[in-house]
C-alpha cells in the first residue's frame, strides 16, 4: 500500500528532475555520484538506526502523545520566566508565518527592511525602557547576555582587577552561566550579598538584579557610585515590565543592562527560545557584542535600515574577537517588540500595574494569614518564609495546578504575571493555609524609585492599537522582505532548506509552549522523553556517543565543545594544553570560541586547492606538540569540498595528544554517508537551524547541540539550575536551551528516516554539483575535490571579472535581487567570491531559474566589459532597482528601464520589488542611529 | 483592576480618534449621534442580555471547554463526508492566512488575480474529473448543488413534465434538500430504485448518485440514454475521488454533475463549510448558476482572470432569476483545488487506490467472517447486512472510537477514506465479530467502468510536488490580491470588519474540525451547546424568538425565511397568499429568493429620498391584499438610511395579513440600538459573515441564520438527516449548516458583550457619517435620513461628474487601487454611485487616508474637466497602473509616470501593485474559457 512519504515533499527534485540533473553532472545515479564525491576513508556504508519514517499525520499524533506527557500548570515560579499572553494576531502572523520564520539574517539589507524595522523597534524598546543609549538586536538569553555584559565590562573597565562582583540576589541560572564563562577567561566571580556585605576593594564589574530574584527592589544608586569609584562598570539585569513602573537603570548611571524580553508575549517554551537583551550607555556602543541594527540611507538618500558596525563582529575579528556570538533571537525579538507595539506604553504600564497589584494582594493575604514575607517593596515577586514547611506548601500548590518556587526548606518564592487571576491567588493562599482576602491593597512599589520618565514615545508604539492596524503593520513589514516563501536563498554554509509546516505546528501547542524550565520533573516527562530521543537520534546520525541540546546557538555549541576538551585535558592533569589549531579558511566564530574557552589560537594554512595544508599542520603540531589542546576544522571544508586528508589530520592531532573538533556547519553534506564521530573527530556542534530544519527566523533562533565521543561525555554542559559540577559549566540559562523548538528537528528526523535523510544528502550534493556544472563555463568554480566534484555547495570566483570590469561580488548579489533571488554567501570564505548552497529542497525549476539568472548576469558583465554600458552606470552597479526608480519621471541611465526592473526570466506578474535601493552602510556607521528615527526623518 | 477589552482591539478608532470624528460630524457623543440618527419609533433603549465580555484568553479557554464536549472519533459513516488529511502547508497558508480569508468576492478582478487563479484551478479540477465542459467556482454544499442542478435541468429540458426522478441510492440529505426545494416550485420529486423500478414515462430530469450512498457503483449509461430519450437531463452526484479511478459522468453523456469537494483536504466541520461543485456539458454553461471564473485579457492584451457571464447572476436578473445563489465557498474551494495542486493526478489516484484497497480488504474480511456484503463493485463504501444486529455493531464500533453508518435495523454502512488505517479495519471487524484478515485482496472496482482518460494535465497540477514549491505558489497567489490585511475595503452593504485571530483560531481545532455531521449525539454535545448559546445570543441581539443557523449563506437564509412565511400561511389555510412586495432598491437576491419560495414578486417604488414610497406601498397592498404573503425590506435601507416609515410599513403589511421580512444585511447599523424582531418584523436572515465577523474568505463561506418571531418558529428549517416534517424543509445538507465556523461569531459575541456591540454600532455609524462629512463637498452624498445623517454607509453620487467629464464610477474604483484601496460598492443600489461602508474596525488614520484619496481623485477629475488631461488618456481612465506599465520603456501618456504609479499619499515603500491592468470582461464572455489556459497562452 503506497503511503505518502514526507521525504518526497521535503526534497525538491522529483525522479524526473533527478535524472536530468544527474545527466548534466555526468553520473548514472546518486549513489554513484556520492561514491565519487566522498573519500572512501571517511565513508560510512551503514543505514542509520532510526525509526522507520512516519507520515506527517502520524508524526503529529506521536508528538501529541509526547505533549500529553507534559502538564501545563500555572507557573508562579518566576526567576526570569513568566506566563504571558501572546496576542493572537502576533502568534498567527509572526510566529506561525513563514514570511517571518523562513527569513535569513538581514545581511542583505535591501531585502530585509521589514525585520530590520522590527528589530529597530526592539532596540528602541529596550533602550527606552532601560534608559540606556543603545541596545542591540537581541541576545540568546538572560544568562548569556549577562555573561556578555561581564566581558564587555572587563574590556571597558580601567580596573586591573579580575574580580567580577555578583549580587547574591541574582537569578541562580545567571550565576551559573557567569561562573562557567568566567573561569576560562581568568575572571573570578565573587557572589556578594549587597544588602549586608562590603564590596571588595578592587573589581572590574558589578552585576545587580532588578528586581532581585527574591523579588526585592533595591535602590542601586549607592552601589553604582561605589563601583564607579573603583573604575568598575555596573550591569543591571532588569525586568523590562518592571521598568515601566520603576526608575530605569540608565537614570542612575548604570553602564549596561542585560536581561530577557520573554514576558513580552513570548511563551516560556520550557526555557527558550526567547530574546535576551543587552543595552549600554553612550560611549560603549561600539563595544556591544552581537547584532546591531541602525539607520542609514540608500543611494537615493532615502532612509534605510541595515546591520550597523559589522566590523565589531566575531566573524570579522576572528581570534581578536571578544565574543563569539553570531546569532540573535530575531523571531522572538520581533514578537517581543510587536508586543510593545501592540500594547503601547499605556498598555504595558497597565499590565505592569495589574501584575503588581496581584502581587501586592498576594503578599497582603499571606501577611494577614501570619506568613512572613520578607520584601517591603517588590514588583511581582515575593518570598514567603514558612519554617520547615516550604516543600509542603509548594506541593500543596502544585496539587491545585500552581507551581511555586522552592527556594530552600524554609522559603517559597511566588511570582505574579499578566496571566495571574484571582483564582490563582486563592490557590496560593490555600496552599499556605491562609484565608483569601478581597479588595485592593496599597502599592508595594518603592516610592522613591517610581519611574517618572516617558518611554516608547515613537508613533510606532502608539498607532497600532486596533487588531486591524496591527495586522496590517505586520503584513506590511513582511511584504518588504524576501524569505524562503518567495524563492531560493542559496546561501553557502547556511543550508536554507524547507522548514516544513508539520515541523512547525507543534511549537504553538500549549504543552510545549507554556512550560517553565524549572517546572517539577513529573510535569515535563513528555518533553524529556522527546529530548532524549532527539539526542539519541542526533548521536546516531553523527556517530557520537552523547549529545547535549543545551547550547542555544552554534557559537554556544562550539564553546561547549571546546570547554569539554579543556575540562578533559585538565581531568588528565594536562591543564597546560591550551593551543587550538584553526585553519585559515575557518569561520571566524571558531577562533572567537577558542579564545573564550581560554585557548590560544594558532592558524594553519591552506594549500592552493583550499585544503588544510598538511605540511603546515605538521609544522604547527611539532611546534606546539606539548601545548596542543585541539584542532577545529569544518567538514566538508568551508570551501565546500570533501577533503581527503581529514582522516590523516585527525590521526596526526590525536598522536600529539590533541582533540579534534569538527564544526558541524556542513553536516548536510554528510548525513547518512559519513559520521564525524566515526572518522576521527572527538566533538562537534550541530546546527539544528541548518541541517535539521529549525527555521532561521530572520536571524535566530538557532540551536547548536554539542555532540561528543564517550571520553568527553562527562564534560557536557551542566544544569544551570542544579548544583555546580566541576568541568560541567552551564552554557545556557536553561538546561535544555531552546527546548520549545526541539519538536522541529524531532519531527524532521521522525518523518525522514534513514533513507530519507540519506537521499536528502545525496540530492543536496547533486544540486550543488548541478549548479557548478551549469555555471562553470560562466564563472570559475574555485575549489573541487575528488573527480572535480564539490560537496553540498560551490564557490563561484568573480575576481577575474571584477578585475577586468569593476563589477563586484556586491553588484552581482544586488543584481540577483532584480532577478528575484536572495544572494549567495558573499566573500566567505574567499573574498571576491560567491558561495552557493542550493540544498535538497529546491526543485530543478528553481535551480534552473537561478542558473539562468547567473548566466544572464554574466552576459551583463560582458556587456560592461565590452563597453556597451559604462562601468559606473549599468544594471549591475545600480542594482537593486526599486519600483520607484524604474518608474521615476527621469531615467538618466544608458539602458532601458525594462532591463533594470524586469530582467529576462523574472516573474512579471508577481515580481518582488525591494523597498530601497542599495544601502550605504558606511554612512550609517559614521552617523550611528540605532533606535527609531522620528517620522520627520522620512519626510526629509 | 483594568483588564484588556477585546472591543478596544476590534473597534479601530480610539478615544482621541472618536473625539475628532465627532467634532467633524458635529455631535458631542456617540449617544447623541445615535439619538439623532435612529428614529425613535424603532429605537430600543435596553442593554443586551448577553454574558459580560470575556477576554480573548478566557474566550479561548471557554471554547476549549466546549470543544472538550465533543469527541473526535474515526468517522466511517460516509454519506458525502469523509476523513481527509489537510496538507499542513495548505492549512497554515490558506485556512489560517488572513491574506486568503479576509479577501472579498473577486468583483474587482485586477486586485483578485490570486484567488481567481485558484478558483480557475478548482473549475479545471472539477471539469476534468467529471469529464464535463464547464464547472463553476463552487456551490454551498452537495445538497444545494443538486437542487441547483434540478432547477437547471428544468430550465434546459424540453419535457413538459414536472417530475424529477431521484435514484433511491442518493444521499438521504440530498433527497431532503431536493424535496424542500422542489415543492414551492411545483416540481414533483419521485424517488426510484433504479436497479428495480421502471422510470416514469415522462420526467424532466434524473438525479443519480455515483457511487451510490450504499457504496454500489452502477453503470449509468443505459439510464442516461433512457432519460435523454424522453427529453430529460441527467445529473450525476459524483465523488471526485472515485472519479480518479472510475469513468467520469461526462463520458457517458451526462448533462450535469454535482457534488462536494470536502474530501479534498477540507475538514468535515460537523457539516461544513465545504465547497460543493456543479459542472455542465457544453451548451449549458450560460445556464450555470453561481459564480464562474473565466479567462479574459487586460487592456494591454495580457491574460487576466475575472468573473465571467455576470449577467446570469441573481443580483442582476432579480425577479427573473432562476437561482438566488450569490456566495460561493471560495476559501474551501481554494483549499480543495490546492489539495489537487499538491497531490497532482498521480497522488490523487494513489489516494483513491489506497482508499479502495482498504474498502476491498474490509469487505473481504466481512465476507470471510460470514457477514453479507451486498455490493459486488464499490469504491470506498460497503453496506453489510447483519439481521437485527445493526445497532449493536454500530455501538460496538463506537466503543472502539469508530463511527459507522446505521442504515436500518439490519444494515450497517462503512466508508473508507484516506485516513483509514489497518487499526480502523481491525476495529470494524471486531465490532462485527469477525476475524481480521491480512494481505491484499482483489480490486472490487467494476472492470468496465475504469477510467481511461487523463485528467489534471495542466502544469499547475504537476509542478508543485514539493512543499517548498507549494508554499511559494500559495504565497505568490496571495501576494497578487488585496485583502483586509493590506487596507480598508469600504464596500457598502458588505461590512468588511475585523476578523480577529482569536475568533479564527478555534476553527482549526480538531474537536471542531473533525466531526461528522451525523456523528452520534453523545459525541457532539459541545458543538450543540455552543450552537444553542449562539442561537440564543443572536435571538437576543435581533429581538426574535428563535434562530436557526442552518442556512449556509445569506441567500439560503432568505429562502428559509420566506419558506417559513409560506408554511405559516398554509398552516392557516391561506395557501393563496403568494405575493411578495419588494422595494425597487432591494438587492436582487431578495426577488430571486421569493421566486424560489413560490411567490410572485411585486415591486414597490421608492421616493426621491430613496425611501420606500408609502403611497405606492398602499396601492400595492390594496391591489394584492388577499394574496399578500410578505414584504421584504432591508433595514437600514440599501441606501444606507434609517427610514422613519419602517414601523408604519410593518403595520400596513400586517394589517393586510402579510408578514414582514427584514433583510439583515445591514444589521451592523442596529445591534444594541434597535431590534427588528421588536420593531415589527416577523423574520430576518442575518449575515454572520458581515455583522458577526466570519471572514468573507474571498467570496465565501457565508452563514445566513434565519431568525423568526414565535409564530414562525415551527417553520424553521428541518433536519436533512431526520424524518421529513411538513413545513420544515431542509435548507442545507447538514442540520447546522456550516457549523465548523460558528466558533467565530460565538467568540465575537462572547468578547464584545452588550456594551462592546453597541459601541461597535455607534462607531460604525460615526465612521460613515465622518466619511460623508469629509467627502460631501467633493461628491454629493445621495441619501440621508434624520438630520442629514446616514446610517452605517453612505452613497457618493458620481453621476454629475460622469456626465460632465466622462469619468465613470469604474474609473474612480480602479483609480482607488492606485491609491492603495479596494473600491467601495459600485453602482448598487443606484447606478453611477459608490457606496462606502467603513465599519467600526477602521481607525481614523485609515479613514482619513481613504478620504484624502477620494479628494485627490476629485481633483484629478477636475483636471480632466478643465482639459488638463484628455478624457481618453488620464490617470483615471488608465487606472489601475501596474508596475510594468509605469516602468515601461515607452510612456505615451500626458501625465508623468509618478502620477500614475505613486499618487499623493500612497505608501511609497510598501506599495501594493495590481498584477494586471484594467480587465476587459466582455472579451472573455465572448470567448468563454473557464478552465486553466495552456501556459502557451501566456507566452503569446
Amino acid at each position: 500500500m503506497t503511503a505518502e512519504f514526507f521525504a518526497d515533499r521535503h526534497i525538491g527534485p522529483g525522479p524526473d528532475d533527478e535524472r536530468r540533473m544527474l545527466e548534466t553532472v555526468g553520473y548514472a545515479s546518486i549513489d554513484e555520484l556520492m561514491d565519487a564525491a566522498i573519500p572512501e576513508v571517511i565513508r560510512w556504508h551503514g543505514r542509520l538506526a532510526l525509526p522507520e519514517p512516519a507520515s506527517e499525520q502520524d508524526t503529529l499524533a506521536e508528538l501529541r502523545a509526547l505533549a500529553a506527557g507534559n502538564t501545563v500548570a500555572v507557573s508562579m515560579i518566576g526567576l526570569g520566566y513568566h506566563g504571558t499572553h501572546t496576542p493572537a494576531v502576533i502568534r498567527r502572523n509572526v510566529l506561525e508565518n513563514p514570511a517571518w520564520y523562513t527569513a535569513y539574517t538581514p545581511y542583505q539589507p535591501e531585502i530585509s527592511q521589514g525585520r530590520l524595522e522590527a528589530l529597530l523597534n526592539f532596540q528602541t524598546m529596550v533602550s527606552e525602557l532601560t534608559g540606556l543609549a543603545t541596545a542591540n538586536a537581541s541576545m540568546l538569553d538572560e544568562g548569556t547576555a549577562a555573561a556578555e555584559a561581564m566581558t564587555l565590562a572587563r574590556r571597558a573597565s580601567k580596573s586591573a582587577s579580575a574580580v567580577y562582583v555578583v549580587d547574591a540576589d541574582t537569578l541562580p541560572q545567571t550565576i551559573a552561566v557567569l561562573t562557567g564563562r568566567a573561569e576560562p577567561l581568568g575572571i573570578e566571580v565573587r557572589v556578594v550579598d549587597v544588602d549586608r556585605d562590603e564590596l571588595p576593594a578592587e573589581f572590574f564589574g558589578l552585576h545587580l538584579q532588578y528586581p532581585g530574584a527574591s523579588g526585592a527592589v533595591r535602590d542601586h544608586a549607592p552601589l553604582v557610585g561605589a563601583a564607579h569609584a573603583v573604575g568598575a562598570l555596573v550591569t543591571v539585569a532588569a525586568d523590562l515590565l518592571a521598568l515601566t513602573l520603576l526608575r530605569p537603570p540608565g537614570e542612575v548611571g548604570v553602564d549596561i543592562a542585560a536581561g530577557t524580553t520573554q514576558r513580552f508575549g513570548v511563551p516560556m517554551g520550557f526555557g527558550g527560545p526567547h530574546a535576551g537583551y543587552l543595552a549600554v550607555r553612550s560611549g560603549l556602543e561600539r563595544m556591544l557584542p552581537g547584532r546591531l541594527v541602525g539607520v542609514s540611507r540608500d543611494v537615493s538618500g532615502d532612509p534605510a535600515y541595515r546591520l550597523a558596525l559589522q566590523t565589531r563582529e566575531q566573524h570579522i575579528r576572528r581570534e581578536k574577537a571578544t565574543s563569539n556570538i553570531c546569532t540573535a533571537q530575531v523571531l522572538l525579538a520581533v514578537m517581543a517588540s510587536m508586543y510593545a507595539v501592540y500594547h503601547g506604553p499605556d498598555g504595558l504600564r497597565r499590565i505592569a500595574a495589574r501584575t503588581h497589584a496581584m502581587a501586592a494582594r498576594l503578599a497582603a493575604g499571606l501577611r494577614a494569614g501570619g506568613v512572613s514575607v520578607a520584601e517591603v517593596t517588590f514588583f511581582d515577586t515575593v518570598t514567603a518564609t514558612v519554617p520547615g514547611r516550604a516543600a509542603q506548601v509548594v506541593a500543596a500548590a502544585a496539587r491545585q495546578g500552581v507551581n511555586l518556587r522552592l527556594v530552600d526548606v524554609d522559603r517559597v518564592g511566588i511570582s505574579c504575571d499578566e496571566t495571574t487571576t484571582d483564582a490563582h491567588l486563592a490557590a496560593v493562599w490555600a496552599a499556605f493555609g491562609v484565608p483569601a482576602v478581597d479588595g485592593e491593597v496599597p502599592e508595594a512599589l518603592p516610592a522613591g524609585l517610581a519611574r517618572t520618565s516617558d518611554f516608547l514615545t515613537h508613533p510606532v508604539f502608539r498607532s497600532h492599537r486596533s487588531e486591524t492596524a496591527m495586522l496590517r503593520y505586520l503584513r506590511r513589514l513582511a511584504d518588504l522582505d524576501y524569505a524562503l516563501d518567495r524563492g531560493m536563498i542559496p546561501l553557502g554554509s547556511c543550508t536554507m532548506k524547507l522548514n516544513a509546516t508539520t515541523e512547525m505546528e507543534p511549537v504553538s501547542w500549549a504543552e510545549f509552549a507554556h512550560l517553565h524550565p524549572f517546572a517539577p520533573a513529573e510535569q515535563t516527562a513528555g518533553y524529556r522523553e522527546m529530548i532524549s530521543q532527539l539526542e539519541g537520534w542526533l548521536a546516531e546520525v553523527t556517530g557520537y556517543d552523547a549529545v547535549s541540546v543545551q547550547p542555544n546557538a552554534g557559537s554556544q555549541g562550539e564553546l561547549a565543545g571546546l570547554l569539554a576538551i579543556r575540562a578533559y585535558h585538565r581531568s588528565r592533569g594536562e591543564a597546560h594544553r591550551d593551543v587550538c589549531l584553526i585553519p585559515s579558511s575557518a569561520h571566524g566564530t571558531n577562533a572567537a570560541s577558542a579564545v573564550m574557552a581560554g585557548m590560544r589560537v594558532v592558524v594553519v594554512g591552506c594549500d592552493a586547492d583550499g585544503n588544510v595544508d598538511l605540511v603546515d599542520l605538521d609544522a604547527k603540531i611539532d611546534k606546539h606538540r606539548d601545548a596542543l589542546a585541539a584542532i577545529m576544522v569544518t567538514y566538508p571544508s568551508t570551501h565546500g569540498v570533501y577533503e581527503t586528508g581529514i582522516a590523516s589530520l585527525c590521526a596526526k592531532v590525536h598522536e600529539a595528544g590533541g582533540q579534534v573538533y569538527v564544526d558541524g556547519a556542513n553536516l548536510n553534506a554528510l548525513v547518512g554517508f559519513a559520521k564525524p564521530g566515526r572518522f576521527g573527530a572527538d566533538v562537534s556542534h550541530l546546527n539544528l537551524h541548518k541541517t535539521f530544519c529549525i527555521p532561521h527566523g530572520g536571524g535566530g533562533p538557532g540551536v547548536g547541540p554539542v555532540a561528543v565521543r564517550a571520553h568527553l561525555a562527562p564534560f557536557l554542559p551542566g544544569d544551570p539550575a542544579g548544583e555546580p559540577v566541576d568541568g560541567r559549566p552551564a552554557i545556557s540559562a536553561a538546561r535544555y536551551g531552546s527546548a520549545g523548538i526541539l519538536p522541529i528537528p524531532w519531527a524532521y528526523l521522525r518523518m525522514m528516516g534513514a533513507d530519507g535523510l540519506a537521499r536528502a544528502t545525496g540530492v543536496a550534493v547533486l544540486a550543488a554539483n548541478y549548479v557548478a556544472a551549469r555555471l562553470r563555463g560562466h564563472f570559475p568554480v574555485l575549489y573541487a575535490g575528488n573527480k572535480g566534484l564539490v560537496a553540498h555547495e560551490c564557490i563561484l570566483d568573480l575576481r577575474p571579472l571584477t578585475k577586468a570590469t569593476g563589477v563586484s561580488v556586491d553588484d552581482v548579489a544586488k543584481r540577483l535581487i532584480d532577478y528575484g533571488f536572495h544572494a549567495p554567501t558573499m566573500s566567505f570564505p574567499v573574498a571576491g567570491t560567491l558561495m552557493v548552497e542550493p540544498t535538497e529542497s529546491e526543485d530543478l525549476a528553481e535551480l534552473d531559474r537561478f542558473c539562468d539568472a547567473m548566466i544572464a548576469i554574466r552576459a551583463e558583465i560582458d556587456a560592461v566589459a565590452a563597453g556597451q554600458w559604462p562601468a559606473d552606470d549599468n544594471p549591475l552597479v545600480n542594482a537593486p532597482h526599486t519600483a520607484a526608480m524604474v518608474s521615476g519621471d527621469q531615467w538618466p541611465h544608458p539602458y532601458p528601464r525594462s532591463v533594470g526592473g524586469y530582467p529576462a526570466g523574472v516573474d512579471r506578474v508577481a515580481k518582488y520589488w525591494p523597498p530601497v535601493r542599495r544601502v550605504d552602510g558606511g554612512y550609517g556607521d559614521r552617523n550611528l542611529v540605532c533606535s527609531c528615527p522620528s517620522p520627520q526623518a522620512y519626510a526629509d
